[in-house]
């Protein structure tokens, strides 16, 4: 039975995974899949056998190769979890070893231009489920995965609207979307370029104002460097953890949501000049006003369920 | 015998303790004199009534006044610890009811102005030793309180220099030294100038950067908005809790450290526009490099033991 027909609700939604790239989010995949008993087989591709050794050594797949055709051909769902800028050349080598039936899925924080780079190189019969979980920590390589990475958290599947009334796309989305919930995550779809404006916002300009704010400081003379480092604490510590992320996925995600990203930076600089403005200016009233404003967003965050503020939790002990 | 001829280490280091401004910060160093047994009275001056009946309720003090004379007349400590724009006149209006001998000190983020607004008002006789806790939450209010919030955290002490030969003068920094020490913190002395050179770094740039950056999304179309809190986990989270600080606190603040904060803004924008253009012109090696030497700084960072990452406690669990 070919695993698109399969309605069975109570068994696995794909027999054979193969997870391109275990780094961070493809190894917690791997881990998540074991754990959870989601799959008969699970491969991971990754580009040197130094890295299948690695993966080999973790004991999280039945499989660790370098060798994408045989990776891919057996699979039911195949998952790029590299940085997006290698998508379109990893899918057009893929292309043609992949069985009609297998669904293809990503990880990666931008969708427009993913879905520009992998459709078009697709086989008929193969349907394209672009996805992202909204889930990570600032560590890389397959070391740092684990099982848990996406409990509770978002999977925002962005499909193609051209397959909206294909039945059998519907079904394999269908699949794809039990699969994360499995992994513990809640599943929302969208669109992909409202969901490269959203992560634009919420995800691409805060990790390069952190990226610029660690690098201001690294700039810094010696002494004051050191001092800056002993007393992180009050505020700059946060940045340095997102500035610590891995630099080859971010610089992808900005070359390729590069407008979203240009938009929201335009509004952001605005924003910032005006504050700059009133400090220069001693306009104290204009400063409280724009700081009194931001606290409405954060109630609507924790009310959103999103944040329980650590010293709160503390403070609670 | 006068609390500053007191050199007997067994006994704390003050008799009475009154605190200005019973909100985050004055609150929480009320309860952990209460919770160490670090002095026989401590005394809590408030704007209102009404915050006086809050800080009853909480127990937290042996005395919640409106008047600013009463509550210092017997102090042997007196702890500024309102927004620090208040301190000129709260200076002024106590001065003359101060005990000889007695010490004041402050718990502002800035330090330069406050040695400005405060020294020349004292009378002599009385010992001022300006002092900063690296310690916070975004929650405000004398319940937003608690005893450990300065455990093992940093309390910048930035002595006066026309004193640095001063015997009494050392002696009573040794005795505020000392109570700090028993609230839990780490004691560092530093000039003034030095530390709002490294707050302006390590603090106000990024409690500027995270208001505008909320700002920002505050201005944005109301279905984005509402996805932006929806999906604020991928980074913008962090954010909304600096964000969501006292904003009269941080008003001050940037008024008082205006110059620092501004020359530091001058740096931060310069990087930005760099990262802009690398962006603008699909500059990818010029991003990479950028972004790998900023994960320098992160490990520094975590030598320092100021920082585990949340989600690496959490794969521990």
């Amino acid at each position: 039975m070919a695993p698109n027909h399969n309605h069975n609700t109570n068994i696995a939604p794909f027999e054979t995974i193969a997870i391109i790239g275990g780094g961070l989010i493809g190894s917690s995949i791997a881990r998540g899949l074991k754990e959870h008993h989601l799959c008969s087989k699970t491969i991971i591709v990754e580009k040197s056998n130094e890295l299948c050794s690695r993966v080999d050594a973790l004991g999280i797949a039945d499989l660790a190769t370098t060798n994408l055709a045989e990776g891919v051909k057996d699979a039911d769902l195949v998952l790029l979890c590299t940085p997006v800028r290698s998508f379109a050349s990893i899918t057009k080598d893929m292309a043609s070893y992949l069985k009609s039936g297998t669904v293809v899925s990503d990880v990666g924080s931008v969708k427009n231009k993913v879905i520009e780079d992998v459709a078009p190189h697709l086989p008929e019969g193969v349907f394209f489920i672009p996805g992202h979980p909204i889930a990570g920590t600032e560590n890389s390589g397959p070391e740092a995965g684990f099982s848990h990475l996406f409990h509770d958290r978002w999977l925002i599947l962005t499909p193609l609207p051209a397959y909206q009334n294909d039945t059998d796309y519907l079904h394999a989305k269908d699949r794809l979307k039990k699969l994360w919930q499995k992994l513990g995550s809640n599943v929302e779809e969208m669109d992909a370029p409202h969901h490269d404006k959203v992560l634009a916002i919420t995800s691409h300009l805060p990790h390069l104002i952190a990226y610029t704010i660690v690098s201001t400081a690294t700039d810094l003379e010696d002494d004051l460097k050191e001092e800056v480092i002993k007393f992180s604490a009050s505020g700059f510590r946060d940045f340095t953890r997102i500035a610590a992320s891995d630099p080859e996925m971010w610089r992808d995600i900005f070359l390729t949501n590069k407008h979203a990203v240009l938009d929201i930076m335009q509004r952001f600089n605005e924003d910032l000049t005006s504050l700059q403005k009133y400090i220069r200016r001693d306009n104290g009233d204009a400063l409280y006003d724009a700081f009194a404003r931001t606290r409405a967003i954060r109630r609507a965050v924790i009310e959103h369920g999103q944040a329980v503020p650590e010293e709160f939790k503390k403070a609670k002990k």
